[in-house]
């Protein structure tokens, strides 16, 4: 299928080809004609809105005011985060009707630094799933095999990227939303430190887990935008060099695939980094995905309970299952859970041991088919959702920025090597995965409008 | 019975009366040894150690070093807090050899104000009930009437200071656990806002409910020890004037003996005082006892999970059956209630109306002989424990300052009044209980020590 003209453009690249905010909001909306259809990433265009904000971003450029560093440049939102005007599903029958009346704050500030909202993207029911194949609003599709899982729940916004339908995209990440999309369909994601950017206006789907992170080109750009969303000025660069990275071999926390793990560390590579193996005991990492789970499925739970009382019926089913396992947990196993977690933040920094960052594959495998619930791993059978979850959902207990950079591909399929720092350092992680950076191979039948860098 | 030196005597009346730290440790001493054998007050009496300590604040006095406030008084600390070479028996046989290597902070803090530790005192196993009748190391027993409960769970706390065997002494409050056995014994017991004191080296009851306070025989010694407690200079008086008390109603909150309401309110009076009525709707009431439950339940039974799985035996059987029923709530309905309660605590100006101060009884009975478990109050049959925390726990969820003040008698048992603040107005709040305070009629056989003001 075609791409649309931001496919692997990052916004210097915009900023270099001096293209209007109207001009950008147009190639947007003219891929999305013509891609959206089949990759169902978008569940409302407002191409009225976006043009009506892109002529006023470039009245606004002409009388010499730029707002901030994303003026004129187009954005999609997860359908998860509220957009004034704009329908606000969750993926969900539940709220088929609502419409936003207000913007999320992270929607706020970057409409403050100049980005123009085209629309909201797909995602897996209430953001609970990390398949991306199951929303009241339809599946969201991969880009390098329409037959397959974008990976959720932030799915559209990676499809939109990944596809060349916009530049930028937000999405939120609370067992590793932003970052599995992110690498099943070969983009960037960021998942910011926890509490870096507000959640107001976003739906929670556990609210200690919760962050709101960036789908991009580039992880230079997901830095800029989160440097946007968390309200801080951009960093100079002062990458110190060189980055020990310690390598984490998956398989101390899950069944890889051999293939996605070597390609994923073959990725780290680079004049400045130095890598080693990191020791990360797989006891360690058992611990932290059962705190995941005690702590959202009791935060998930209390968000839903009166939902799954008075209309079952309303959920989609597999969502509506995960919920009733998730109402058994009990009060004191939450509060130790919790003090569990606080325990190993407290302890974070012996787990880096002596690297500045960790390095691990974002998932175990490549994306699979829409629908798929079982993997075969290693020849062992292993549950989709649990696989996809393994390697991303411990850096959300622990509350860490990670990113997830392409790693190339396996057989056209998409590889992403997640990149973990230790809080506050976003920037770095951001600027080692931006070193990391090389052009992965375009999915078939590229746009003619793709650029070479 | 006899009572000690320190019968309603002030830290002021101390200073006053010239004492050296020796003098009034000795007292402290003597009326333990006299008094204690029948009120189990104390768990540890540390003669060795205070009087060590009070040697050595002499000779810094004598030297023109005083080291703070309570320079040279001594103090007792409730035996859920930990003082350093004491036992730390927490009322439970499950920490009968226990012995603290370290000072909580809270203790070292008084220290370093000059306190001398005299022991520590009789606690509620865990301080897990009201009655202060359930110890690994007996119940204290009050010193208005032997047969019957101190209160708790500081009910050795309260009681050495009702029966004047020291001037001041350290308590817990989770539901009321200083200002039940405050009223009950006849002395001034002060809760603070939450957080104000840190809890390190105090076991937990519930972490989110638990607060250090102060048993007194002033409300202004109250406000002096919490100062040196939270690390704060002592306030210049500024109480603005006239004072503005919301009388709530208590039967809004629990049936409440007339007899008792009237003496606490009629304690409300004073040139600077104007009593109103306060509206506080009894389903507010109903819903922060039911978010108490849910908070405490959760958060108690992940301290003692374990104990309960592999020694149950040595519990005291009441307290492990609550344990048993507290084990069952669910996680998502303790994310809910920690929700709804910060959404409480955010409308508590509200429920303040015009209002600087609110007040009520601090229990709706009079002290109920030890071992009982059904109170008739109006003709209705009710739960000890329910009708003792039913006017104080709605406090503890709201973290909100409050002090009972002696109100009288009833038959020759203490009635307490409480008086509740708005966050951050411990002075307040104490300088109008103060500014109430009147000599309560002694218990019977005051000792010829006893100081006429």
């Amino acid at each position: 299928m075609n791409h649309g003209s931001f496919r692997d453009r990052t916004t210097a690249d915009l900023r270099a080809a001096g293209l209007s905010a109207v001009d950008m909001v147009e190639r947007a909306l003219a891929a999305i004609d013509e891609c959206d259809p089949v990759l169902n990433a978008f569940v409302t265009v407002d191409a009225e809105g976006a043009l009506a904000a892109a002529r006023q971003a470039d009245a606004e450029r002409a009388a010499g005011h730029v707002r901030g560093p994303l003026h004129g440049i187009p954005v999609a939102v997860k359908d998860m985060i509220a957009v004034r005007g704009l329908p606000h599903t969750l993926g969900s029958a539940h709220f088929a009707t609502q419409v936003s009346t207000q913007d999320a704050e992270c929607v706020a500030r970057l409409r403050a630094a100049g980005a123009v909202v085209v629309g909201t993207t797909t995602t897996h029911e209430f953001a609970y799933g990390p398949t991306g194949d199951v929303s009241a609003t339809g599946p969201s599709r991969n880009p390098h095999d329409v037959t397959r899982m974008s990976g959720g729940s932030s799915g559209g916004s990676a499809v939109a990227v990944a596809a060349g339908l916009v530049p930028l995209a937000l999405g939120t990440d609370t067992g590793g939303s932003v970052r599995i999309p992110a690498a099943l369909c070969g983009v960037v994601g960021l998942k910011p430190g926890y509490g870096t950017v507000p959640t107001a206006g976003v739906f929670p789907l556990s609210t200690t887990l919760d962050h709101v992170g960036v789908l991009a080109n580039s992880a230079a750009d997901c830095a800029l935008v989160h440097h946007v969303l968390a309200g801080r000025p951009a960093p100079t660069a002062s990458t110190h060099r060189p980055v020990r990275v310690g390598w984490v071999r998956p398989d101390a926390l899950f069944d890889t695939d051999p293939a996605v793990a070597d390609l994923a560390r073959a990725a780290v590579a680079g004049p400045d980094v130095v890598l080693g193996p990191a020791e990360f005991p797989e006891a360690t990492a058992t611990h932290l995905r059962e705190l995941f789970a005690t702590i959202q499925n009791s935060e998930v739970f209390a968000v839903h309970a009166d939902r799954v009382a008075e209309h079952p019926e309303l959920f989609q089913p597999e969502v509506l299952d995960r919920l009733r396992a998730a109402e058994n947990v009990l009060g004191w196993q939450y509060v130790r859970a919790l003090a569990d977690r606080d325990r190993q933040r407290a302890e974070v920094d012996r787990l880096f041991g002596g690297h500045d960052l960790l390095a691990l594959p974002t998932t175990p495998v490549t994306t699979q088919p829409l629908g798929a619930r079982q993997v075969e791993i290693n020849g062992t059978t292993r549950g989709v959702r649990a696989a996809l979850l393994s390697l991303t959902s411990v850096w959300n207990v622990l509350g860490l920025p990670a990113v997830s950079v392409p790693a190339g591909q396996l057989a056209g399929l998409p590889v992403g090597l997640q990149l973990v720092a230790r809080p506050g350092q976003e920037d770095l992680v951001c600027a080692v995965a931006d070193q990391l950076r090389r052009p992965s191979a375009p999915p078939s039948g590229t746009s003619t409008e793709r650029q070479t860098r």
